[in-house]
């Protein structure tokens, strides 16, 4: 890729096209909400974006054609998952992530930092990386920044995420201190290790736990690095709430304007609206796919539980006001058919729902930030009346997402 | 529906377009095959025809279009599946099992008769029906020719299959004589309980066991009744291979040549060659759908496990000679890592595989039949090579279904 001055461009190019902004004031939260346009090597996603999690190089039940048609601009990929099996030399054989999932759009992977993490028992941590036993196979393997930057050039994703540290919550300052600082030198590593800097982009990750002044000061680290993006990581990792979007809003405006903002793991739609008008640009999460898997549908007029047996002769579709092909076509009573019967078809219908309702709401998002606060918050109250069970208090007034 | 000359016309309409015929010779042999239209409410199938399977009312882990991308024309739904859950009234209420699935072509049911006969110890067969215990909610429940007649219609399929008894195999004489009495009683019940016959056709079952006097006389006496259409029942019930097709080819000569003959859970890709041989229009099997299920696909080199370790690097489609979706657009590496880490992708995309494999094998035995005996028997030739392995024995020398 070249740029404007003729100059090798970097893998990522965010463009900021307009911003809705207005100080906090008497019970009304503040709004520092961007609409942009983040330029990949496979593609220009328009910000804010949402990306379905395809954890194993698919997100679960969906064909790429499905995602296409539910609007997703982007997916994300795990790295550790993709790394333990089936291995990314077969993936950079076969030609790349892309063409093994047939996704042409941008990817994102995450390092695999928080896979390991996980791995309580089975890995043990030094300044080198992380040491852990896969529980697929049994075998002990090291994860290290230049592991994880020379998986994901392979895998020949759009966007790799540094590998950093993820502690637990609640740490005490001193731990997030030297984590925090652990993280930081990790990124460097990184940035090192990078082959590929021309197709792929490089995400730095913001700790610094629950701590304004250490979040702050490592925003302000990684703004001098000049990173191709910047992620907000360590949150939605038991923390209250609130927490999470107080640390948001008081981390973003420390990050370049002129870069892509993401928030990692976050959340139901009110989260993606407080995200947005928090700064943020990019999100992922397993939410609209996972819940769906378990029979949760999220719709405008409220979340749907669809094995209850008020749905057993109800003909109408999961959302009224929903044009994907599962709301085209099917009926509440069908789908709640589909999931008492454990028929494979139910997942799947219902994941379709769901991603296109997140899509949607992006969308919807995208043209409120140009619209302006009001927007945003008018946004925000719909959203938060869509956590609600469907049928409880009433019919809410504005049902289309 | 009004016929030619102005009267109600039946609910299913056979035409017949073409026959191969040629007598048996030394180690070849008959051939008395039929190319035909089956004309039902829903709409026309070509014959020879494959029905999908679709026990619940949805063809495991398919859309309705993905059906017809795959070229399904017909599908097959359990009345006694669809009785027990989630009820024959609510799919009324709903508008009728082509509604309440979403499939707007032919569906056929079978009665139940096979399904209750098979709850072994939970069943009580007398002349009035069979009394038996649901395994889903405990309740006995009793099954008749009325009611499978009142299911079926309520449903409002196309096509009804008359309840039948089905026996055991081995059986003696005696006993099969006794069960194929009952059954034409039954058949009887069937068509005097019958209350939209102008929407709804009557399939009666030819029973006999596996004597050929008694499979004759019993289709002698339903071709007397002058049915909508005749299915062969009471095979692939154990029996040796060889068995089922003998009796076929002896059973179907003293069916109406302008009724539609319909070979019940028949069979592998060369089954359906010699059914077609034998002279049958009409098959479904659980065979491709419950195959891929398992990761086994069929293709015109042989068959596929696509959990072996030799397809982890292999960047072809499950059959190079195949257009549909998953052959287009997935190498049988990522099909595998698919299937090896469970991922629910993995039984679509091997099913739309496998039903479409088996619609293009039913279209070229339609031209088959067109072109002549010989076309047949070479594709008979073909159909056996499909059924060995994939790699086994070298390249099959015609390798398009």
């Amino acid at each position: 890729m070249i740029g404007y001055t003729g100059r090798p461009m970097r893998a990522a190019h965010y463009q900021l096209l307009a911003t809705a902004q207005r100080a906090a004031s008497d019970g009304a939260s503040a709004v520092a909400a961007r609409r942009g346009r983040l330029h990949l090597t496979h593609g220009t996603v328009e910000t804010p974006a949402f990306m379905p999690v395809g954890t194993a190089g698919t997100v679960k039940s969906l064909s790429p054609v499905d995602l296409q048609d539910a609007g997703a601009q982007m997916v994300l990929a795990n790295t550790y998952h993709l790394w333990v099996r089936p291995g990314h030399e077969i993936i950079q054989r076969l030609g790349g992530l892309h063409r093994f999932m047939d996704w042409e759009g941008p990817i994102l992977t995450d390092s695999g930092g928080y896979q390991v993490f996980s791995l309580k028992d089975m890995r043990k941590v030094s300044e080198q990386g992380v040491r852990f036993r896969s529980p697929l196979d049994g075998e002990w393997r090291m994860l290290t920044p230049e592991v994880a930057v020379e998986i994901q050039e392979a895998l020949g994703v759009d966007v790799a995420m540094a590998f950093d540290e993820c502690i637990e919550w609640p740490a005490d300052r001193d731990r997030v201190i030297a984590s925090t600082e652990r993280t930081t030198r990790w990124l460097r590593r990184c940035l090192e290790a990078r082959q590929k800097s021309d197709r792929t982009a490089l995400f730095g990750i913001v700790q610094g736990g629950f701590h304004q002044d250490l979040r702050i000061a490592h925003a302000q680290e990684l703004a001098g690095m000049d990173l191709d993006g910047y992620a907000i990581g360590g949150l939605s990792v038991g923390e209250p709430r609130e927490e999470l979007f107080t640390t948001v809003a008081y981390t973003a405006p420390h990050l370049p304007a002129d870069k892509v903002r993401y928030l990692m793991g976050v959340g139901y739609p009110h989260d993606l609206v407080d995200g947005v008008l928090a700064g943020v640009d990019l999100f992922d999460c397993v939410l609209p796919t996972r819940s769906a898997r378990f029979g949760s549908a999220f719709t405008s007029a409220g979340r749907i539980t669809i094995k209850h047996g008020r749905y057993r002769d109800d003909p109408r579709p999961l959302d009224e006001s929903c044009a994907c092909y599962t709301c085209a076509r099917f009926s509440r009573a069908y789908l709640r058919h589909l999931f008492t019967s454990n028929e494979i078809l139910a997942p799947r219908l219902l994941t379709l729902h769901n991603v296109t309702f997140y899509q949607r709401l992006m969308g919807r998002l995208r043209a409120a930030v140009e619209e302006g606060p009001d927007a945003l918050l008018r946004l925000r109250s719909l959203a938060v009346g869509w956590m609600r069970p469907l049928g409880q208090d009433g019919p809410p007034t504005d049902s289309e997402p």
